[in-house]
């Protein structure tokens, strides 16, 4: 690959121009915004001027819902040899792209996994898909040269390259992604008209459990829309779940004194709340494994200003590398107690290590061992 | 207050006691399981010595179920001059107390919002309830000389009482607390039997979203029953607003082609959508008032050991106190992005002089005016 042309200089088609030029590849960027594009020309992600002759591969980072109409324009007029989108859904652009007649054979759908809430060319990097999966959805029709392309241009952002049926993705996007960003903004838009005496009664979990509720509503909605079916699939499986929870509760108010059926449901109930200890324990850590059980060093943290500082000081001392953090924090108390994820192993040495300096490290022991810790 | 009762020497009841004892009062330990006692008096929470006479204060750390029952017997033996529990529903227990004809002039319902999800004696603290709320809820027939007892509690463990009515306290639990924690709960149980394959196209805000179904099941389960009507009737409230929104979708998915129908069902997701940024924005942040829209500075951290340790060095020699932090990651990259939330107003000044520092702070800007802004 020597040229390439990006349409749609928002987040992903700037970091992904970013991400070409370090590698040497003329970046062509357009945007149906001239600013836009002109803003990402500033940030160093390429040129806004047309390209001489056809470019190797097109980039299409526009929203679900138009890369079949934009796909076809740029075919129509000869802009690349090779394209490929960004897009979060699969199935509906490729279906679209067909009804259109575009030209099947020299496009490859994509879906690279990295971005998160921030939208816009201002918040673009070069490496914003280091080691992230990227998605390709080869259609039966794509070509092997197409298909390739597409793997360099993975290759090239950093990222590693993962083979889908097109339904499939969509699936698994609706299951991890799409469904829980619409629940949580639901769930958070229950609390808009709730008075702020009942809301300081809410602890730091809630706001944790709406953290998704973000983003750009209307990149969103579009991405939605677009996986509509899947999507609706998961919050009906779900609204099925949560009702049957609501019967199981019920049940339990109305059974006061009938022990047999406040025994079943409150079996019932602890069975689904082991089942998301469970369910919580499979998604993947920040090395993309399970989160091992208990893998946190946690220290309380003073009020004084530098304390972060020097803990970390301190575990980069002892050698160890810290994977993730939590803070939990009391109203009206800054920090708190902090929770430092280190290597599976590593934990135990280091909350040792961290006691030694003086540190009140409250978990885990010192030493691997059931019994009184060394407090 | 000279001496007190705690009985049960879980988190919340040892926590007590070390915040009691810390205060020069005498505290005495129960538990049903007498090892769990003794490890709570080896903590240094109290005695396992039965009191000599009667004690001022029974503060009753026993799950909502069991509060009555257990209430009912230690005022039969004359325990305590004056009662108190610490369970996370109070209406429940209240009414229970009635029916057993304990006397309710000398007791107080209460429920300390602190702990999260750790449980037993071993995670005690004296400061666990420090700056948060403690909701109480006299009834009609408790004597001012009981409330005055247990506020007097309230204060030794550095907590901000709150005076609530019973049912208004358990609905408000069941909307920011118990809901919650069963709704990610079920959502997590979704993920049990999902393939590895599908988990690792999840990011990092699934983990977030999951995040509150940790803790112990039986307790919650406990909980739960005990809160069962409130409870049912939010699930019953957040399914329906789920199978609205999956009515929406599939209308959505029915009308390719259809222009009306596709924009009222997008502008309809859109509106859920805004409203969960809405919602979110009012959660208490650190400091118990709504977290501030963009207050976060964010910088981009190396993978060099010591990287986060140099970071919170500069942070604290700009002058800046760090009150939240944010970690994201890329699979196989340690640590990433942070964000760094510092007082409203001083997060320009403080991205400005990480940037003289050297560091990549990828926002705010410098100075908070529009446009290009200083990379």
């Amino acid at each position: 690959m020597h040229s390439a042309a990006i349409v749609g200089t928002g987040l992903i088609g700037t970091s992904v121009a970013l991400a070409l030029r370090a590698g040497g590849i003329v970046t062509h960027l357009v945007d149906a915004d001239p600013a836009a594009a002109r803003t990402a020309e500033a940030l160093g992600a390429g040129t806004t001027e047309r390209p001489d002759g056809v470019v190797d591969l097109a980039v299409l980072a526009v929203p679900p819902t138009q890369v079949a109409p934009v796909l076809a324009s740029l075919q129509k007029d000869g802009v690349a040899r090779f394209y490929t989108d960004v897009a979060g859904v699969k199935a509906l652009p490729g279906r679209e792209a067909e009804a259109l007649g575009c030209d099947l054979a020299s496009m490859v759908g994509g879906h690279p996994l990295a971005g998160g809430e921030r939208s816009g060319p201002l918040t673009a990097r070069a490496d914003l898909f280091e080691g992230r999966p990227w998605v390709l959805v080869p259609s039966e029709a794509t070509s092997t040269a197409a298909l390739n392309c597409a793997l360099e241009l993975v290759a090239s952002c950093g990222a590693t390259s993962v083979l889908l049926d097109a339904e499939a993705h969509d699936r698994a996007m609706a299951l991890v992604s799409h469904a829980p960003h619409l629940l949580c903004s639901l769930a958070a838009a229950r609390l808009v008209d709730v008075d702020q005496s009942v809301l300081r009664l809410a602890r730091h979990g809630l706001r944790d459990f709406t953290r998704l509720a973000g983003g750009s509503p209307a990149l969103w909605a579009d991405v939605l829309a677009a996986n509509a079916g899947p999507v609706a699939a998961v919050l009906e499986a779900f609204a099925a779940d949560v009702l049957e929870a609501a019967c199981s509760l019920r049940e339990l108010a109305r059974s006061r004194g009938d022990t047999d059926v406040r025994v079943r449901g409150g079996d019932r109930l602890s069975t689904s709340l082991e089942r998301g200890v469970a369910g919580r324990s499979g998604i993947p850590g920040p090395y993309g494994v399970p989160e091992p059980a208990h893998p946190a060093v946690e220290v309380d943290v003073g009020d004084s200003r530098g304390e972060l500082a020097r803990l970390f000081a301190d575990v980069a001392a002892v050698g160890c590398d810290i994977e993730d953090l939590d803070l939990e924090h009391s109203t009206g108390r800054r920090v708190g107690r902090v929770r430092v994820f280190v290597v599976r192993g590593r934990a135990h040495h280091l909350a040792g290590e961290l006691r030694l300096r003086g540190w009140e490290v409250t978990g885990p022991p010192s030493y691997p061992v059931g019994g009184f810790c060394d407090r």
